[in-house]
């Protein structure tokens, strides 16, 4: 401890016992400010007490006098020191020992909060679930299952039979891997679509959006590389976004992501993962051929890089010959494979899963573990129990002819109440039409003539990882009865025609990029 | 570009187009990695290339030669570069446009693991949940309630009523904030047990493991302190340690958490959170005293502190006055409330509550988006159902003469079989008995003892932030019906007889501590 008898506001110098690690992955001028604030914290330099010229406490350490500027600038930023010039710089505020201020107005939460946390702002998926609980709008802007298409008898005279049969087990905890039973059911039926697997190989999650943000956990530092497809699913992006990863995206064409730009793209980055929905790509519809399957694959082990393979929407064909998954194809053990009942049945119970090499699925059992335990366990019984008494496939099979219907019903009224202003391919599968719309409408102005026509939409810039974001949006086409569906077909061309009225949104000086000062 | 025509093991000097940025979070000497690993995987720096001497690089850039040094340290350590005294420093690998190696040993999964990842290998949690599928095993390790004591009547004619009421609504998604009918029904809830609050300020999350994780995920940076209690509930523990913060551990008595000490480590660090189970703590079954819930909101006002009360227990009181929550006492808004009905009525469902500020509320609900999009829908309908026909409490009501019955089989038990050389206390409530061992038992050898007997607990280890651990074990007495728990207890009595009996494992050097080097 500093002798600190006496006036306290004396100037007074003294020799500062500072250590640099130069090895740290702290630079030197934060090291400098973290140990001469621990010095005026701890009541070591007191009010009033002058610390050492730039110079001379550079040269002392040994390091660049702009490293010492640095540190004392910020010990100045921090309110706990004060310079002038021909007087020096000293210490100003009295160790802490007193408490920083009273809370007259409230408590500072803004402040509290993390760095990245506070970054987390874009509302837009947390928004669209809270529509689907108003009844005003027609909702074509979520990927939801028909409502009147679930088999609630079944699923009604399964669930009082998973209680009489297991007693309270669906309603006490499960492993964090997953209910063996359901682990069971779901590696005979990936048997059956060309993707076999022990049950030990699947992990169930709660909802494939878990998986997304599991696998961000266990593989992703801030500032690594993910490769992405543009466009892609608004909640990877999402996750991959609040994991502070590096968002390379690659475009998709009618055959899926290009991976002609992709080898490019490997050459010059090391992504620790690439994202793909190889089949009735979100929100694009894409089906990525075989061709680029293998190359996709063949470029991954090439480069070493894990595939992971999103794959909710593969059963729902409803024209065109079935590809194998790229999971199926998988000859190096590459890909991760993620899937959901949120599409094929129903998303409210949050179960998904995935299939995954033994050593990376122990990796995110450790990381579920800390997130929430495990998935329900009722939801677990129950799908097991829907899966093991056969009425998966039966189910499936009932919902294409009918989410075939309500794509052609989409695709005729944008063709004819669109005159020609919208773009589209004909998906041969999934629950999404990507619809251009005209250039010079704003999408921000276009979601407000909708939800002014009474219709929900996603814009494409949220599905968009670069800049300029693409101007189309995405329309669920399986939600809503065909009735309803083709009244906000016909709403949302009408708000693209007003929007295209309005014009570009002129933004004054937007066009010019304004130095950072 | 540079110039590499000719024999590229040519020697050659050139100026390297280096920049400091001196204010970056990054050091320098990682600057100077990443730019010239940039440059040699471009290719500008071909094989041979010879590297400026340290010295000469320090002088052009200003820098210190220790940090050059560091910087062709690291290089060489990537295996980009080659050094020989006398021939200075040489770029080793041809640019990376040719893929590392080919993939004949497999995926090398745990290299692309993230660093914290690789980190989170404690599987307790984990190994707990899979135990409670094994039969062979009194249980006495893990919190759960007793599944006898289930409302399964009740709970199949609410699952067929929600279905009947609402549709498919319950089988669709809901709000990431939580279904309107369950937040509604908890605030009355709360409202009864002396803390008001509006549905709107209640957040329905997947458990409450989930509400530690997505508040640590909003509040924690790496380094950031979080104050806990010691002991400790082992799956905040695991988050807090998953999200890399310094955890500080406050000892706890028979009048719960030390605030005395509380208030000193307050005077030296500034914590983002203090974490505290107040009521029937786990593991230790302590109550905070309302003197000292006066003190621990003082000090938590004074510093600026926001108070993170996990509150499961306090329903499940079997003798004693009830106190008010730490959140009903709260004047500044600081009290962050946790709970879940995973102790009051089940845990399967995963369904948790927290009560928060608006503000901090809508933060959780961005991070919530991303990781799971909400908990998931039947559970939240079933529940709200269960409480809106006013079951919750009556259950609770039957729950409280039957677990007092079984803590005091499990205390009786303990004091006969233990011989004295058990030391607990009587908790007031809640679902643990915190049961000292004898000086000289291993905790390991204590669990292999318990196994072979045919018993699990959980070790004190693992409820403790601090070295060296308390040596006790927690003792869960809701779950078993009371003949298994008597033999359970009877059996753990007998393991600690022999481990005791082992006397202190002796481990060579463990005593010394050694260099590190």
């Amino acid at each position: 401890m500093m002798e600190t008898a006496g006036d306290p506001r004396v100037d007074r110098e003294g020799a500062l016992d500072l250590v640099i690690d130069r090895t740290s992955r702290d630079p030197v001028y934060r090291q400098l400010v973290s140990q001469i604030r621990s010095l005026i914290e701890a009541g070591s330099l007191p009010e009033g007490f002058r610390l050492p010229p730039e110079r001379r406490l550079a040269s002392s350490l040994g390091v660049n006098r702009s490293t010492v500027l640095a540190a004392y600038r910020d010990l100045k930023a921090l309110g706990l020191v004060d310079a002038h010039v021909g007087r020096g710089t000293a210490v100003l505020r009295p160790p802490i020992a007193a408490p920083p201020r009273p809370l007259t107005d409230g408590v500072p939460w803004r402040q509290l909060f993390r760095d990245s946390s506070a970054r987390a702002r874009d509302p837009m998926l947390a928004d669209l679930l809270a529509m689907t609980e108003r009844s005003d709008l027609i909702s074509l802007s979520i990927g939801l299952p028909a409502p009147e298409l679930l088999p609630l008898d079944t699923l009604g005279e399964l669930a009082a039979r998973v209680v009489r049969e297991a007693g309270a087990a669906p309603y006490l905890h499960s492993p964090t891997e997953g209910h063996s039973g359901l682990r069971e059911a779901l590696a005979e039926w990936l048997g059956t679509r060309g993707i076999p697997c022990r049950p030990s190989e699947v992990l169930v999650v709660s909802g494939s959006q878990q998986g997304l943000d599991l696998l961000s956990r266990v593989f992703i530092d801030p500032g690594d590389v993910v490769v992405v497809e543009e466009p892609s699913y608004l909640g990877a992006l999402q996750t991959f976004r609040a994991a502070r990863a590096r968002i390379l995206a690659v475009p998709v064409d009618e055959h899926g992501m290009r991976t002609d730009i992709l080898s490019t793209v490997l050459e010059h980055h090391r992504p620790k993962l690439i994202y793909t929905l190889p089949t009735f790509q979100n929100p694009s519809g894409a089906v990525l051929s075989l061709d680029r399957r293998r190359h996709l694959l063949d470029l991954a082990a090439r480069w070493q890089v894990p595939v992971l393979e999103d794959d909710p929407y593969s059963e729902l064909r409803y024209e065109g010959q079935a590809l194998p998954a790229l999971k199926a194809l998988d000859e190096h053990g590459l890909v991760l494979y993620l899937s959901t009942f949120s599409k094929v049945l129903l998303p409210g119970l949050r179960v998904g899963y995935a299939v995954l090499p033994p050593v990376v699925l122990r990796q995110l059992v450790l990381a579920k573990q800390g997130v929430d335990l495990h998935a329900n366990s009722f939801g677990q019984y129950l799908l097991a129990a829907f899966m093991r008494h056969g009425h998966l496939a039966p189910h499936i099979e009932r919902l294409r002819p009918a989410y075939r219907r309500r794509r052609d019903a989409m695709a005729a009224v944008l063709a004819s109440a669109g005159r020609a202003a919208l773009r589209f391919s004909l998906p041969e599968g999934g629950f999404y039409i990507w619809c251009g719309v005209p250039d010079g409408v704003e999408q921000s102005a276009l979601v407000a003539q909708g939800l002014s026509h009474g219709v929900s939409f996603l814009p494409g810039r949220a599905c968009c990882a670069a800049e300029p974001p693409m101007n189309a949006v995405r329309l669920n086409f399986t939600h809503c009865a065909e009735a309803s569906l083709v009244a906000g077909v016909e709403r949302f061309a009408a708000a693209v025609r007003e929007a295209a009225a309005l014009g570009p949104v002129r933004r004054g000086t937007a066009a010019e990029t304004a130095p950072v000062v």
